[in-house]
């Protein structure tokens, strides 16, 4: 029998949009909520869908959306209108499984991504898909960034939040202890007390935990301290700073593994 | 006399709100707004605004605001309200004169950015922040990308928008011609078509003028073939694309002058 839901009020649809608003919500269910044609075949190619809700309009549109895994429901465009985080709603969304682990349960990578209070979604998912893309294994979020599984960061991740192993800290502190078991060495990016990066030509392709901090504030002096060096993208005089998306894709760059 | 506006329906608050809003308004009056302390001091420091705006607020915290050049008129809080293009306005605002230059009014020099169909304003800010950090010289807008002087460009670009020589053209095989004449390479960034950046390594610091297309469809045809050479940003398998503000940053810095 095939499933169909048409009242906004229904009990599903709410959930549905509490997943895409509350990050609490989204790590008591274990899950979140992907939007869009592109974004849910591509997390789809990486693991499947728990749940897939879909428009008739998108169906006759993208017929091979009928062979994703998971539930399948029909929706009508005015609860797709009530589910969407975009002003005009392509009509397909899924459920992912999140899987953010915690470091004891971490396994090994030879190149991570580790932030720090970064705060803005839209960025979060910048610099995974700019890790994804120059060959980074996985990220690791300390103390308070914004959650990698929002709709803004899942979106601007262009499916990187999936292909990438994602751990969860409470301190950088905690991190680098880890990482140094791990025999990586972490390296923070700092504007003071930091080298050019051309000097830290050496570890390019190699293991190396990139550390980014916070768009407006940069790392904790903790977090620089916990690190085994600190790099600066050199700049022209009288430019202070860069984008925070644009700085983390220039240094992931730098010590790219593709 | 100090001058002092404090009606919403004052004449002058609805010039600065078009000034906000239209970019053939800013083309007629040639000149632009900006707004906030640290993006119209910043500013300030490359050329001298025409007029300033502010609230008494604004210059109780800021006292060096009213050293600032230019015209100096007093507005209260619910015209800077209005005038604002953010949510909290600082209740600073400097008109500046604009400065975008045809191609044959053009002063030489030896690093370009240039732009085709470059529409998000956010992007075109990044670009031009990225490419005055990098040491480029200037952006050529060829075709119709968004306006450098909106509010969103001007306050992403981080004075960057004034640092620039920036010139308008109507295509990019124009301004190849330009180029051409000023010994200038041209260096398109194209998925396809295209050696990767490592093997463009020879024009590294030197003379260029790197060519950077719209955010999803890239470069035309016709701007590739004007370029004397195509390169892309290699990537790991499975990713296709970058943030087109981080594309545009990585490309800028590996081409960089400084």
């Amino acid at each position: 029998m095939e499933l169909r839901i048409t009242s906004r009020e229904n009990e599903k649809v709410k959930q549905l949009c509490k997943l895409r608003e509350s990050a609490s919500f989204r790590q008591a269910q274990n899950c979140f909520l992907a939007e869009g044609v592109r974004l849910c075949r591509d997390i789809a190619a990486v693991w499947p869908p728990l749940e897939v809700y879909h428009t008739d309009k998108v169906l006759e549109q993208h017929p091979e959306l009928q062979d994703l895994p998971g539930r399948h429901v029909m929706i009508s465009q005015s609860v797709a209108d009530k589910i969407s985080d975009t002003k005009n709603p392509q009509g397909i969304f899924c459920v992912f499984e999140r899987a953010l682990k915690s470091l004891d349960q971490a396994v090994s990578a030879d190149r991570w991504l580790v932030l720090e209070h970064v705060q803005n979604p839209a960025n979060i998912g910048a610099l995974l898909r700019s890790a994804a893309a120059f060959g980074f294994e996985g990220a690791i979020f300390c103390a308070d960034c914004a959650d990698p599984y929002s709709p803004k960061a899942v979106r601007a991740s262009m499916s990187a939040v999936a292909r990438l192993k994602l751990l969860r800290a409470d301190t950088v502190a905690e991190t680098a202890a880890w990482l140094k078991t791990e025999e990586v060495p972490l390296v923070a990016a700092a504007l003071r007390h930091s080298v050019p990066l051309d000097e830290a030509d050496g570890l390019r392709g190699g293991k190396i935990a990139l550390l980014i901090g916070n768009e407006g504030n940069g790392l904790s002096d903790e977090a620089v301290e916990a690190a085994d060096l600190a790099v600066r993208i050199p700049m022209a005089q009288g430019v202070e700073s860069l984008n925070a998306a644009v700085a983390g894709g220039v240094l992931l760059w730098h010590f790219r593994g593709v």
